[in-house]
């Protein structure tokens, strides 16, 4: 990455997190009005949105910034415009995170409350629920669901009111619904395959991690960027295959890391998929090995011992479940990056510096 | 109602459910792409969302009807847009109904199972949920949450893409957002007021009455109609108090009802308010009276009887709870139609006409 391209990065950095901050203080100065209750999860909201890597919104401005800085002029958004969608896809994201932690009933995210744990914090200490655990519980839940409701609406309406022309505005939204209907599935997907109700086949789990996960991660910034900086459907495409492999990349590995990885870095509970019974990518592979009757009753079992679960994640190591999985990460990163390089698909050199660099980051990941 | 405006209503009734079925019929054919689970997600919640009464979205062509037609001219919508923004709204109070529905854990509405419901009966019949009953609730619930968000989604695309001019296409925006945070924030508050986390002021009770119900019930089809039909931010304002009143008293008629009607008319479970204890005008008068001591330990008693119900029925009359809701029924209507009347607000005929004969139908409601 040159210096200017890491200059503007760490700038939208610092423009996203003001924007993101000033979004969350008028809201929350705004909701006032509806009494103190719905003032507090506007606040406890913004505090649990802020602090996060930024990923998904950095991403679109380093695309915008590789393609929009060699040729400004008509049908490019301005930068204070893709600023404003930056900040949006974040919104997205946190959005997607409350209603997440609300289905799988998590009150703890990176090692802090998330805001279902600060309600229930905040309405036990207020020590007025007259129906005290179910009712801090059903209260907290009803904030995350209810303020996922409003990040979903506010990214609709700040990608709605962006400003740059009308085919540009179809394209973005045409691409946010595509974006939530995918997630939605791939969410939908992974409850059914924790419940039995979707049979767990290799392609399901892969397609359920590149739609859950993937699409929005990657995808969505990638296509987003392009299109604020005015680039024609075929760069658009390219750039979303792009980040379709290394969202299903990055996500296989997450799985990994939280199995074989250092707790202390990757922020999840130690084991917690193993915990969980999560149907990744690794229990598919380990269900077609003969290993698989061994591993089966002790996976999910939500009591299981650090020395069980120990043996578990030997096992899916034993019968090459983690082999496997880390060559399809491989192949998800090489076909990246084969996409990327492809003549035929004629990026240019500034992108596909930001997408080596991706890559790079994406390869060394430990954490 | 003019025979003209009564035939328009007509056809409105018939283009509105023809573009809802068309948006549930190409949504579930996509959904396909994802696998059985999300395809069968959008046909249940295309089956759960018809046969509804339409009233937002016909009262928003009412609305656009009575000012675009005398008057037909630039930055005026054509009535296939505003066809598409109403059907839209319907998709909206869905959406609501279902975030609803998880909040409350209702599994019907009206008399037949709701979507969660749907869901459940889908996943039993399917037999194949690994953990019976607490799996199937949870398969459902998800399902609930995420077409709630897949039709908030929807409802934003729908109005952002709208062929207006972009002041209008913001007044819309910018609409949608302030309703979207009102139910919230009014949702919010009758949670609170449920397990004692907000205290049960009269006040508060009428606020987040109007804010749950009245702001997308009334407020938003009449404004977005005026919008549409390129009214001025005036005629627009008191539209925005006229839908106000009438929302009010619209929903204190709904607690009325549901306390003192016939249950096969209004379609709600006899004494079910009761039975939840629920926060309404009518109970935060009767703890102003001295029959208060008696009617509290009874309300919100699950496992209540019919024989106990009917008496917390009378109790709620003799205290002069009923007597004091009816009259603030009253004022409410009252205060809409002197908003309509008053020449300084100078309504057209034909829009009065329209707010008339809601006002009408609403004075004279059994159900």
């Amino acid at each position: 990455m040159s210096a200017a391209t890491e200059l503007a990065r760490t700038d939208g950095s610092h423009e996203i997190t003001a924007r993101l901050a000033r979004f969350f203080d008028e809201r929350t100065v705004q909701a006032a009005a509806y009494g103190s209750a719905f003032e507090r999860l506007w606040r406890l909201a913004g505090e649990a949105a802020t602090g996060g890597k930024l990923v998904r919104p950095l991403l679109l401005l380093d695309v915008y910034d590789a393609l929009a800085s060699p040729r400004p002029g008509s049908g490019i958004a301005d930068r204070e415009t893709a600023l404003d969608v930056a900040a949006a896809v974040e919104l997205l994201h946190f959005s997607f995170l409350l209603h997440d932690d609300v289905i799988d009933q998590d009150t703890v995210r990176r090692g802090r409350p998330n805001l279902i744990g600060a309600l229930m914090d905040q309405a036990r200490e207020s020590g007025s629920a007259s129906d005290a655990l179910a009712g801090t519980v059903h209260w907290a839940r009803t904030g995350a669901i209810l303020m996922g409701d409003l990040l979903l609406a506010a990214c609709h309406r700040e990608i709605a009111r962006a400003d740059v022309p009308r085919t540009r505005r179809v394209e973005l939204l045409d691409l946010l619904d595509r974006t939530v209907s995918e997630s939605v599935a791939g969410e939908l997907i992974d409850v059914g395959l924790s419940h039995g109700l979707v049979p767990p086949r290799l392609a399901t789990v892969l397609g359920m991690t590149t739609h859950k996960t993937a699409t929005y991660t990657f995808e969505l910034p990638l296509r987003a960027g392009a299109i604020l900086a005015g680039a024609d459907g075929a760069t658009q495409d390219v750039l979303g295959a792009v980040g379709r492999h290394l969202g299903l990349g990055f996500q296989l590995q997450d799985d990994l890391l939280s199995t074989f990885g250092d707790p202390a870095r990757h922020g999840k509970g130690r084991y917690s998929d193993l915990r969980e019974g999560k149907q990744t990518a690794l229990v598919a592979m380990a269900r077609t090995t003969t290993s698989w009757p061994g591993i089966e009753p002790r996976l999910g079992r939500p009591g299981l011992t650090d020395r069980d679960a120990e043996w578990l994640a030997g096992e899916l190591e034993a019968c090459g479940a983690r082999t496997a999985v880390e060559g399809l990460v491989r192949r998800e990163l090489t076909a990246a990056v084969d996409l990327v390089d492809d003549p035929a698909n004629g990026l240019t050199g500034s992108l596909r510096a930001v997408l080596h660099e991706l890559t790079r980051t994406l390869r060394g990941r430990s954490a």
